[in-house]
């Protein structure tokens, strides 16, 4: 069984890396997420962050959770027969994320652990860099994906 | 030094469990989400769901972080100095989160550790338990707060 256009779990080695892509984090955009679900002043409120530890706006970490997860899905996870998300092992944020940033993604496949219920547990390490190629996030992802349809 | 209405960091205890309020997500907050940030079609489109896994839509885990996040800035972060969000240790998806469920927070101190630059790395637990009162999501949290105000 396969995601739309057909990745098979099967497929995954552990080691590959996949690329995913960019998106640029504007000033609206992160003072918009950041109003719905983080509204901290050094989220939302440019002239408060510029008094803060990081001298301006800096994105929600849940916002740059977001940007990764958004990059995954178009680059890989709609190609591919997720299940569901399951657990988050560790996520750090490195650097801060600006208005401006352009954030760049990969996904490298660390494990695939069939069980006998026709489903595999994939586990990745998900990272995000900016304009600098340095590292601004990096999070490990444990999903479960279907290896064949088992209500067939 | 405090954050807006004055929670020090040095008054927070582990152990403390302080209790963050609900919210509930609606099937539109679900799709709208997820088309933005997360768009596998179990998150997005309400026929295909209901042929997957979970019969039926079921929220984003990043959109379920960020009902945490809202819930745990109204509720207590607002007025405590956070400085900025360092690592989530484990975070765990426990249960599908569907239309129509009410998610009730919670944040427990675990630790707080003070270091020489005026500021404390605060570890704590948020939990979103659904309507049952069973968990749905759980986060391990370290952040950084300002302890006094090392610029002045």
């Amino acid at each position: 069984m396969t995601g739309q256009d057909g990745i098979r779990v099967e497929d995954l080695r552990p080691g590959q890396v996949i690329a995913l892509g960019s998106h640029t984090v504007t000033e609206a955009e992160i003072v918009e997420f950041a109003r719905a679900w983080d509204p901290q002043d050094f989220h939302v409120d440019k002239e408060l962050a510029a008094a803060r530890a990081y001298g301006g706006l800096i994105a929600s970490g849940i916002h740059t959770m977001a940007v990764y997860q958004r990059l995954c899905v178009d680059g890989v996870l709609r190609r591919l027969p997720v299940i569901a998300g399951k657990r988050l092992a560790e996520t750090v944020f490195l650097r801060p994320v600006r208005p401006g940033d352009t954030l760049t993604g990969t996904m490298t496949v660390d494990a695939v652990e069939f069980d006998d219920r026709g489903r595999a547990l994939v586990t990745s390490t998900g990272e995000l860099v900016n304009d600098d190629g340095k590292p601004v996030f990096r999070t490990v992802v444990e999903a479960y994906m279907r290896v064949r349809d088992v209500s067939a």
